[in-house]
């Protein structure tokens, strides 16, 4: 899950890149999304329109790949000594991340302009990470964790599921219910 | 879940809408969603250009308003006799529909189109509807059935979250494991 799956293959240069994405992020708090285009985005990075639609197709997939790059964990999960603890504080933040404005806006525009589907996928492997390392610390502990896809299914998908198409009712309380519901049964579930 | 939520207020004639809807359709599968435009919808549901941007704002919402058409179920889930049966035959042909190419470019364009919501929030009706029937039937049976949010987290959710997301392995059996997992813990889960 590093970095190769966020640049697009065919020699484009990091420095480019950086460049694009700091000027969108800028422009995404100066004049907002509905107002964003290419050339502004192009003028602000010092690059030519033409390698912005060389690079990323259109302004969708350059505000996808910026998207994504948002929602990168910043690092590892707290270490708060068990896994209940763990899951809890994680299911807790991811949710508020996500489910706040920038958050709903940024999974919006990762999903919109991702034709393969790379930048979603790119998503969800940050969260399997995250769970990942959680899990692993659980198994060093002694504990006996589920298995990552049973918590993608537990916790991540529910809280995706309804920011995306049932926003009501999210709140830390939905958080820490999953994680208590799937390690009240997480036995059964890993099966 | 009636069509109230399918047609925006201001007295929109459902006469209209249903022949803008079918030239969409039509012009879908003659064109492509690439070369649709809003002129050639016109054109063919007989109605000015600008009938379609004040009803519909512009090509995306008119596209999500024929997505979420589109996925409104036919009818009642079939009854199989018992909760599990209904259970997993609804889960097994829901998944085979959203997964397949035409309900992920449907559910798609029912997200991007959606600035306030509602479509999306229209589509996980939808299913909360089908589901709620299986339970209720379940409860005329004498069965014990979890709730129907237990169920949407725990079935619904994670195949919609694996289809946007992480699509690798769903198949069939994914969908009766998610049922069978439901089932055999979901006096916890419901708490």
């Amino acid at each position: 899950m590093s970095r190769k799956q966020m640049t697009r293959p065919g020699g484009r240069s990091a420095r480019v890149q950086a460049a694009v994405h700091s000027a969108v992020r800028e422009l995404l708090a100066e004049v907002g999304r509905d107002a964003l285009t290419v050339p502004m985005v192009a003028q602000r990075a010092d690059v030519t329109p033409s390698t912005i639609y060389r690079r990323w197709g259109d302004l969708t997939e350059l505000l996808s790949d910026v998207a994504v790059e948002r929602l990168r964990p910043d690092g590892e999960p707290e270490d708060h000594g068990d896994l209940r603890s763990d899951l809890t504080a994680w299911a807790e933040q991811f949710l508020d991340e996500m489910a706040s404005g920038s958050g709903r806006a940024y999974t919006r525009d990762a999903l919109l302009g991702d034709p393969d589907g790379s930048n979603a996928g790119q998503c969800s492997a940050y969260a399997a990470e995250q769970i990942n390392t959680i899990l692993a610390r659980a198994v060093r502990r002694g504990e006996n964790p589920p298995d990552v896809e049973t918590a993608m299914d537990r916790i991540v998908a529910p809280m995706m599921y309804r920011i995306l198409f049932r926003p009501d009712g999210l709140d830390t309380a939905y958080a820490r219910r999953l994680v208590t519901d799937l390690l009240n049964t997480s036995t059964t579930s890993a099966s």
